[in-house]
Order: C-alpha cells, then sequence, then structure tokens
C-alpha cells in the first residue's frame, strides 16, 4: 500500500545540530527517511523520545521496534550517557546502551563513542562511520579521515582504532568567515582554486607561521582589492594547511580514505594531492548507515 | 566654577566600538573625560558628529575648538577616510584629515593610519600609541608589542616604522572561548599559571602542531576532568605561543616594550620571559594621549 511504511528496524544518526532516522527493511534497504533539527543540542532529557517518535511513529507497526541510534544523542546531555570505549578498541561499535522509553512500541540502542587519554580526544557518530566503512572493507588497514566540523584522522590497523586525532579547522573556518573581521574580506560564496593551492602549501611549508597569516587575508583586501571569494578560498586552505601539518604522522606514506561531504572530501583530496598523497573517498551518510546496520546485525545475534 | 570645563582642545579615540574624549588643558593636562558606546561599528556616516558633540558639547567655550582624533573613525566606512600611510614612514602620526562637520564650533582632525603592501597589513589607533611612545622615548629603536583584539608587533628603527605584524590572537580567543565547542571547557574566568607556561612553550617548540591542540582543550575536560580555569589558561598560551613563533624574527634578541591593559600584558610578558627576554611595559591608554598631544602640538605649529 502506496505511504505505509513496515520498518524491520530503525536506524538514526543524532548530532547536536540534527536528528535524521531511516525506516530499514530486511537486508538493509532503506525504506524512507526523515529529519528534523531536533539536534541534541536543544533538548533536554525529557525531550528526546517525543523528538523521535514525531518523525518515526508512521513507520512502527511491529509490537516493538529496534532503534539504532549513533552521536551526540549517547553524550552525557544527551538521551542516556552511553560511556565511551577507549582507543585501541575494536572498529565494531561495541556494546549499545538502552535508553529510557516510557513507550513500549520501541527500544533505543544507542552506541557509545571512543576515547582516547593521551593525547586527550573524543568522538561520538563517527565510530559508527568507521564501522561501515571496515564493515565493507574488513581487512583495512590504514588510515580514515573524516572532514567536517571537527575533522578526524584515525588509525586503523590489525581490526581496531588504534589512535585519533580531532582537528576544529571547519568550526574555526566557520566562526572566522561569520564572526570575526575577517567576515569582510571572506566571501559567503565564490572560490579561487589557485588561491587555495597557495595557500594550502603555505601553510604546510612553514605552519609556525600561521598565526601571522589570518590578519593578512583583511589587510589584502583593503591594500590590495583582493576578492572575498580569494579570501574564502585562503581562509580555507591556511586552515586545512595547517590541520595536515599537524596530522602529517598520520598521512604521510599512508593509505588514506576520506569519508565526508562531497566538496569538503574534494578540498582535501586536492590539498593532499598536492603532497603527492592520492586518497579515495566514501561517503558519509552510507557509512553510517552501514555502521548502524552492522550494529543492528550483531544486535540480532544477541537478543 | 566647579563642573565647567573650559577645553583648549579635545582628544578623541575612536575604535570599532568604544568612543573616548578627553578635554585637555593646556600643556597636556587632562581636565575631563568622558566615553560612550558609539564605536565607529554601529555609526553611518552621519552619525559620527552628533555622536562626538554629544559627549563633548559641555567643554567647548572658544569659537572653534580643535578636536584630535584617532582609530576606526578614519576607516572607510568612518566619518572620512584617513587614508594609510605605507611603510617605512616616520614615527609622527602624519599629517591628518579634516572631517566634514556641521557644527562651526569644532574642526575635527584625524590621524591616518598605516599599511604595509607585503606582506599585506594595517593598522589604525596603533599608530597614535606609538608616536606617544616615541615622543617619550625619541631614540628608541627596538620592537614595540600591542597585544589586544589584533595584536601588533612593530619594527622601529631611526625614527621610522619600519614593519609591523598583526595577529588575530585576542579575536581568536574570544570567539573560541564564548562561541566554539571549548565554551564547554574554558571558564569565563579563572587561571592556572603553570598551565599557561605549559601551553606557551608547547605552541612555541611544536608550532606545527597548534591545530592539534585546541580541540584537545575540549577532550579533555571530558576524558580527565580538566577545569575551566586550565582550559582558559591553556587557550590563552596556546594563541600566544603559536603568535610568538610567527614573531619570532620582531623579539628574537631585541629590545621589546608591551603597550596594552595590565593583565594582558603581564601574559605576554610572562610569555616572553619563558623564552629569556625580558621586555619592558608602558600603559596603552597613556601612550595614545601622548601620540594625540604630539599631534596636537604639530598642528599649533601649522595652522
Amino acid at each position: 500500500m502506496t505511504g505505509s511504511i513496515n520498518a524491520e528496524w530503525i536506524a538514526v544518526d543524532w548530532g547536536t545540530t540534527r536528528l535524521r532516522a531511516f525506516a530499514m527493511g530486511a537486508g538493509g534497504s532503506v525504506l524512507a527517511s526523515a529529519a528534523s533539527d531536533d539536534g541534541m543540542g536543544g533538548l533536554s532529557q525529557k525531550d528526546f523520545e517525543p523528538a523521535l517518535l514525531k518523525l518515526i511513529q508512521p513507520w512502527l507497526h511491529k509490537e516493538r521496534t529496534e532503534v539504532i541510534a549513533c552521536g551526540m544523542v549517547g553524550a552525557r546531555q544527551g538521551w542516556v550517557e552511553a560511556p565511551y570505549r577507549a582507543v585501541p578498541c575494536p572498529v565494531n561499535v561495541g556494546i549499545p546502551i538502552v535508553a529510557p522509553s516510557e513507550s513500549a512500541s520501541i527500544r533505543v540502542h544507542i552506541i557509545p563513542g571512543v576515547m582516547q587519554q593521551e593525547p586527550p580526544d573524543v568522538m561520538r557518530g563517527e565510530e559508527t562511520q568507521i564501522a561501515g566503512y571496515l564493515a565493507g572493507n574488513p581487512d583495512f588497514d590504514g588510515i580514515l579521515c573524516l572532514p567536517g566540523t571537527h575533522t578526524k584522522w584515525v588509525h586503523i590497523s590489525a581490526g581496531e582504532i588504534v589512535s585519533f586525532r580531532t582537528f576544529m579547522s571547519g568550526e574555526l573556518f566557520g566562526l572566522l568567515a561569520e564572526f570575526s573581521v575577517l567576515r569582510h574580506s571572506v566571501a559567503e560564496n565564490g572560490w579561487d582554486q589557485d588561491a587555495f593551492g597557495v595557500a594550502v602549501s603555505d601553510a604546510l611549508s612553514r605552519p609556525e607561521q600561521m598565526a601571522a597569516k589570518l590578519f593578512s587575508l583583511r589587510a589584502a583586501s583593503l591594500v590590495s582589492d583582493q576578492s572575498g571569494a580569494t579570501g574564502r578560498a585562503m581562509l580555507s586552505g591556511l586552515l586545512i594547511g595547517a590541520e595536515l601539518a599537524a596530522a602529517r604522522p598520520y598521512w604521510l606514506g599512508q593509505d588514506v580514505v576520506l569519508i565526508g561531504a562531497d566538496q569538503l572530501v574534494a578540498n582535501y583530496q586536492i590539498a593532499l594531492r598536492s603532497q603527492g598523497m592520492d586518497a579515495s573517498t566514501a561517503d558519509a551518510a552510507k557509512m553510517s548507515l552501514a555502521g548502524l546496520t552492522a550494529a543492528y546485525n550483531e544486535l540480532t545475534l544477541t537478543i
């Protein structure tokens, strides 16, 4: 019947700003999807279940439907805390925590994040994309890079997450482009591929000069009419270049796979290529679903 | 008569967010001062004169009072553009631009900023503090560092501004501490002097690792309960350390004088001392007034 979705189980990617749900059929097919702005950042503990049911109610037809969720929903301020696993840990998603719910029609399992003591680092959500990638590439040994607001560089070896590092390049770009004095010199759109390349190699070859380069973007628009599109590409290039300088032990001479949004992944790919590194890519949304599916499959073996 | 101020001339420091005016007596004494939030950033061109008169009207008793102003009031979006002088240029403040005014009771002179073509850089306001310092120390040869939202490092030699570099460390600190994910791990107040020192020397010895250190401040509060006061001191230390790494050619083996707000200047002094450099200090507000006074004295010789 058109319009009636009968979910075998439900996959949920619940970040700080967005909630995405997927009605899953047998065999891992996606029957329907829905999303809202009910991100974890705006919810208090009692709000989580209603926010989820608002999206998935039409898909619920079984006595009890299993829901597998990843992301910030498992943070201390989330629905229920799913304590971090510590590296080194297996690449699969570990044992989910069951969230308290009023409705008997769902049982919600939240995937734990991963933490590292030294240097201190944490992830929530990326571990599921990693599990998804490894589900399709079980023998992968190398580096997964997940560009985004907080880009992760992750060393995978022998089926384990060995170590990882987080870079705030995406968040820094947003803050500087929108709220700092650079907003007058960085366009909202537009791009200058040559300027991006120059800025990447500049930051990589002289990373200690990074702090001096930012204000130059403002000054260049005042003293030599540098365009906002060039400013935008240079800001991105400087930040990605500085990140690559710090992440060098991760990518140098390694197999690197980039998992993220298309345009951002393309920029990282170009930046790495300028250093003689060919990185392959995988789709972030697909890897999340693959990871949630792997978690569901493991769960059904145990319950 | 108590309450009646008869200004010989008026000194004005007009930045992006604040307007400060001083009723000056003969010989450079300050008779009265007033300030408002009518910074250049919130005013359109026709608003400048009323905003100024609102503050200084009670001090105007002569047929025409000269007003000397420095800062962003001379930017393209200010009262009238006072075009930049290019380095190398004399340390005095150059020839002010007269702003158009309706009232015959004032004549407003705006001090031009200073620019550098390569690497591109600009200043507006700091040139007046520099002129003020040099008025009292005419033989100074060395480095002036003016910490603030946009910290300037300025090379002075043979009575000229030779070159300078601007660092956004102050603005970056504000954005990261207030608006980024680090806000959860960086306290509004509190300090940890040891952590500050560790972060400075960390950033200075491995500046290429800077991009990897920021998110660690967030992670450390999650995985090892690092305090917000420690997070605050470490964020400041990392940013000042990265700045010192990039500004090394300015301070290494040079005479350095810090001009700025007390607490910030103290932090720069401690950071430089950790590198074996003793920097002396001067008060920023006093240097501004000294620079404006020098400009007024030059003006009265020519009009």
